[in-house]
């Protein structure tokens, strides 16, 4: 779908958040760029297996988003440099196309049914998204 | 190379600080597993354009290792939940097979060049280290 009519599409189907987003859809580099959405959770059950093992089937399921291009659940690994935060419980990281793709999947009736399913489960989220190009010139 | 003779090769190649991980390398499981490595920059001249120029220069260098299977270079999206965190000036998230390969990132020249050479730039960075399987099941 052309961007300007992809646009249209997404507005017509009453989209509003997408209304803050929109000014970066016009610009075309953006095709160029890999959008990286990097979650941290900790459990409000800190060190609990059940909880973690729990949070880690939802994410599964939250996978199926169309729009992810790739998804990776981790743990903290056993680096332990001063400058390496190892708190959180799991770690959640997504590539999307572009930032539209990205505030559809937040939309989206799976990461909605996610939330109501799991998020009883965490105290809080830290969450990064990061822009830049899909390939280092 | 074999993990045990490769574990063997890194010993004696005098890499005492990879003594800390060699138990996660005799986890046969683990070489199914991706080890991301994400930094977040915080510039001592925020806001600095040519300053983050410049440290995008010596990242695009550095992402010559040739234990990195994938890098991204990034900036804070314009996304603006409550939980994002967009106060650093520059996202740098590498792929590695596995732990040790990280670990030999971190002494490889260019690695250790790129710090002599940009560290001035930087007042500190926040690390996520986390490792997961390689494809969700």
């Amino acid at each position: 779908m052309e961007e300007n009519s992809r646009r249209k599409f997404l507005q017509q189907a009453g989209m509003a958040t997408l209304a803050s987003v929109t000014p970066l859809a016009a610009e075309p580099e953006r095709t160029k760029e890999l959008f990286i959405h990097h979650v941290f959770f900790y459990l409000k059950n800190k060190n609990n297996a059940q909880d973690e093992a729990k949070l880690v089937e939802g994410l599964k399921k939250l996978s199926k988003v169309p729009t992810i291009q790739f998804a990776h659940i981790g743990t903290p690994a056993a680096t332990s440099r001063d400058v390496i935060v190892k708190d959180y419980a799991i770690s959640w990281m997504c590539f999307f196309k572009n930032i539209i793709e990205e505030e559809i999947y937040q939309t989206d009736p799976i990461h909605l049914e996610f939330i109501e399913n799991y998020s009883h489960l965490w105290e809080r989220v830290v969450v990064y998204d990061s822009l830049g190009p899909k390939k280092i010139s």
